[in-house]
């Protein structure tokens, strides 16, 4: 079968990452030609902003205000969605799926919320679905985990997966300076949002985790069923302990298999300050997956931006055009029952950093270390440093032995109750 | 199209891989299956050692000394090969993929050496040939280069790929010690071979490398055009400077593109300690590729191992069976003529660390620098200790900036001539 001339393109959505999108396909034309076997033609640009048409030297005539332009084209092959947010994304992206049309998407939030569905059309209607670039930028990450480790079951999953929280992250553990602070000069720099609370509170995250962990898993995990914590409890002081006991802190996304259960959390983590994930900074992506066969691989890289965000997006698209060529199109892979259930919080277990402010009196640390013991967690480090005399408190760390999470809650709030104690000023869980 | 029951597998090479190969697909077939879609039968095994035969459990009647019984099977759809070495590896793929067998291999000697010819078989007998463990034993690699990072046009690697060399080089930083002591550590840990001269003298890392560069710059790249140089000229003082000057010693194969010229070298580099590739320790690989599109993107774990190098094989294993059932055959990727061009290692600008023994007088480093100025290489730092009373001798060691190979050789030859320099102790590339 020859391949064809060209294939056509609707892109949706002309914001940051679409004119990235956009730019590749029409500054390198030729390079993209020669992978997909056919010329990549943009027929079409959906984008409501009136002053964007014209940008980037994109004819007139493509743009569009109307959805039905796009749908309705039959020269129009393969529709980017780049719009962002759940609606009328996800509306778009279906509605393309149904009149025979294979989507790329950036989408995390559409990608997360409605996984099986938009999959199950796929596959009902016999067309694509690619969606690379809504987890890690520009890292591969989900042919990888769909393909290229297809051998593996795998066990876990431990990714820094937003730049904005890295970013803060790092300034705050090589400055010494506090989240806030370091939050502002984020949003000087452009790396964090006027409003960054999908970002902050580990919203961004909890959804690429759900993408992640529902293809690793073969097992819909949905969004809200990830644990997210932010990060904006951090404190310098918690970053000069976490150094002082060689961890560095870091917003991890985590998915665990044991047996039956499938943890996913994203929270703030100690971490050992000399394995490679700690050593990831700024805005840079990492992501530490570990299968039975392989053991641990690390995928590293820019997950976001709109060049690496386009390296993904347009690698979808010539897969997509160099199927169109071979006349097949992949079948879309569908969530298995395999049984597997989330753990509730509740029923996780890790190790704690603790870190209080209490009375300068003796006998203290008797009474703390009694009520946790009360719920059976074991401390294996303590620090106490000097008391502050005009306050006449303490500060003490305790580092614990792996423990439930509800007992840990639980003595939290009893040691929060002793008289002795002032204040409970942190808590970081710590993976090992 | 329904999916086939089962797809046959015939196994050639039950070594170390072999067997680890044989093990998965012995003891999961049910995750296989659900993957691949069909069973995955093993139904010979080429072994010609008798003593292996009826290892592993294997039934006894599948082995076989012969591969005839291999390559005349109607029944095996799915040729494995990893006896390893050219011959008669080679002529076995070949000779396979004439016959319609669709073939796995991890065999980087056979590919490096053969990639264009054994593409073109695979091309013309409309099979499939996959290898993604010849490079980077479970990392995804291969396929990531050729589809997930298509849009891109890469630049550069910089990768760690062989672990013995690795493991010897962080032992030496770690431990203060010469390469000749942490080799005999390697050798009794298994790390390396009785005879190690492959890993150590960068020819492994050479043929690797020469299969990631032809797929990245879609340009033959042969294995004898691959410039290498060992690890076994550096010495514990080696690493003692290049912590004082803030760099970390790996052995890195580099492949850079320029204009119409393509770099490709295996020698030891200077890297800069807090880059990511400087804290990859042990036997681990990693891989750096550079895309317009992408900016750098890491990928990093295990590039060795019968489980790891498994994950890969089966993995390989699983998207042929995958295309078997839905009848497809991805075509394979042949050279583009780009008129790219390997440059000739004398012509590779680099900067360089100089380490030399000179008699301890005054005006000495006055001779050195005019000789390197006659050569337009100009200094970056230099170290000069106190000199040692005993020999009347002191050690310097110069940093350049940017030179062109075949001058410093020069400038090193001609300072060797100084009556005032007893020796060249050393000299190292040192990338940015």
């Amino acid at each position: 079968m020859a391949n064809r001339e060209s294939i056509g393109i609707g892109l949706m959505g002309l914001g940051v990452i679409g004119s990235g999108v956009a730019k590749v396909l029409l500054s390198k034309p030729d390079v993209l030609a020669r992978e997909a076997g056919s010329r990549l033609l943009l027929r079409r640009v959906l984008e409501c902003d009136l002053s964007k048409h014209g940008a980037l030297g994109i004819q007139h005539s493509l743009f569009t205000t109307s959805f039905a332009d796009i749908v309705n084209d039959p020269e129009i092959d393969i529709a980017i969605e780049l719009i962002g947010g759940e609606h009328p994304a996800f509306e778009y992206i279906m509605e393309c799926l149904k009149r025979g049309k294979h989507v790329v998407t950036a989408n995390k939030e559409v990608m997360s919320k409605h996984w099986t569905e938009l999959q199950t059309a796929a596959d009902r209607y016999k067309v694509s679905l690619r969606y690379e670039a809504s987890v890690g930028g520009g890292i591969p990450l989900i042919a990888p985990f769909q393909e290229d480790l297809i051998a593996n079951e795998i066990r876990a999953i431990y990714a820094i997966l937003n730049g904005t929280t890295n970013y803060i992250l790092t300034r705050m553990a090589k400055e010494g300076i506090d989240f806030s602070v370091a939050l502002k000069k984020a949003q000087e720099l452009g790396y964090a949002e006027a409003d960054p609370s999908k970002d902050i509170e580990g919203v961004d995250a909890a959804h690429k985790l759900a993408i992640l962990s529902t293809i690793a898993f073969s097992t819909e995990i949905r969004p809200e069923q990830v644990y997210h914590e932010g990060i904006s409890r951090l404190q310098a002081r918690d970053f000069r302990y976490a150094r002082e006991l060689g961890y560095a802190i870091k917003l991890l996304a985590i998915a665990k298999r044991s047996g039956e259960y499938v943890e996913a959390r994203v929270h703030p983590v100690f971490i050992p300050e000399d394995s490679l994930l700690a050593k990831v900074d700024g805005v840079y992506n990492a992501i530490n997956v570990e299968g039975d066969l392989v053991g641990n691989v690390i995928f590293y890289g820019q997950g976001a931006g709109p060049s690496a965000t386009s390296s993904a997006v347009v690698s979808d698209v010539i897969k997509i055009a160099q199927n169109i060529n071979r006349g097949t199109v992949p079948p879309a892979r569908l969530p298995q029952e395999q049984g597997l259930r989330v753990k509730p919080m509740s029923e996780v277990e890790t190790r704690y950093y603790m870190r209080m402010n209490v009375a300068d009196r003796a006998g203290v640390l008797a009474q703390i270390s009694r009520i946790l013991g009360d719920h059976n967690i074991s401390i294996s480090a303590v620090i106490q440093k000097e008391s502050d005399p005009a306050t006449q408190t303490a500060e003490i760390v305790i580092m614990t032995h792996p423990a439930k999470e509800a007992a840990v809650q639980v003595a939290l709030e009893e040691t929060a109750r002793l008289p002795v104690v002032r204040e409970i000023s942190n808590f970081v869980r710590v993976e090992a």
